[in-house]
């Protein structure tokens, strides 16, 4: 399975790709997008679209995980980020990938334990897991990873979820046949 | 000259397209897509810009024109028009279209002459000016073809700015050469 994470942004936005091979995942590119800020908001969304479909071209991934927005910010960089995440969420859709959205609190957690884990915390446990040898590497493209990542600890809890899932409430026909010595009285 | 106007919206997002013959506009289409309120917003996303797509192709516009956002809305739906915003001018830059944005109040006023002019108002306009008898028509295409005709407006209001233009007030080489008799003294 093979996953790119986009870290959105007008100014840089970043990307990750992963490939999870016998359960564990390697790191097969990561990359940061920086944008001129003389650039106008349709050219730097041209942009911010070519640069994805690029690296899903490349890469050939089955899901793309996007950051949610981070909602503190002022009207105008929301408005802004709004438009950046449409796009990238546009490159999957026209791809025919699958898209995952997941906050800032969901990825630190998924990455390092803790949900409001500083950037370079982010960082050191990227880098732990997926082996990075490289020193330089920009806090946009490690978090992008780590958004890759997040969807793949998902997907895991998920599934181990299915297996452990209990019997629906309702299921007492199925609870009953499966349970004979249980039965004390039969109810006509 | 063709113009496409795009009013973005999450639910609904409006379309219009207006072609301009020896100096007069008529309407070519005015059409609105409708959101099933049960779809996910990347599914919105994808069905908008195939929207839009569709009609640049069947149209071959020179020029897609959408209206800015509105601010005094809340940030969760500031960032789903960002998003739609987003895809929209998107597809005009992927099919090689300018872009141009103007605010609901250009809009209005360029149209009805009334910044504050009502939906009413501005459909009643457009339905006078591009001599549109259909009785239905939803808001949101009427403003599609507000923002179209905007941008027309608009680009002959700049041709005739660049007519009546005033002389760069530091061209003082240019005005003494014009005006021989206004020369008093000439400095050395």
């Amino acid at each position: 399975m093979r996953i790119i994470g986009i870290d959105p942004g007008s100014v840089i936005t970043g990307a990750g790709v992963i490939e999870i091979v016998n359960g564990t995942p390697g790191v097969l590119d990561f990359d940061a997008l920086k944008m001129n800020s003389k650039m106008s908001m349709p050219a730097r969304l041209k942009k911010i679209y070519d640069f994805c479909i690029a690296k899903i071209q490349k890469y050939n991934p089955e899901q793309l995980s996007v950051e949610t927005a981070f909602f503190g910010k002022n009207i105008q960089s929301t408005l802004k980020l709004g438009q950046v995440r449409g796009v990238v969420m546009l490159s999957a859709l026209n791809s025919g990938l699958g898209v995952s959205e997941y906050s800032p609190r969901e990825i630190k957690k998924s990455v390092t334990g803790n949900g409001a884990a500083s950037k370079t915390q982010v960082q050191n446990m990227v880098r732990r897991i997926l082996s990075i040898k490289e020193t330089r590497m920009l806090s946009d493209a490690s978090d992008a990873l780590a958004i890759a990542l997040c969807h793949y600890y998902g997907s895991l809890n998920s599934k181990s979820l299915i297996v452990k899932k209990s019997p629906k409430k309702t299921d007492w026909k199925q609870f009953v046949e499966n349970n004979p010595g249980k039965i004390f009285r039969r109810v006509k």
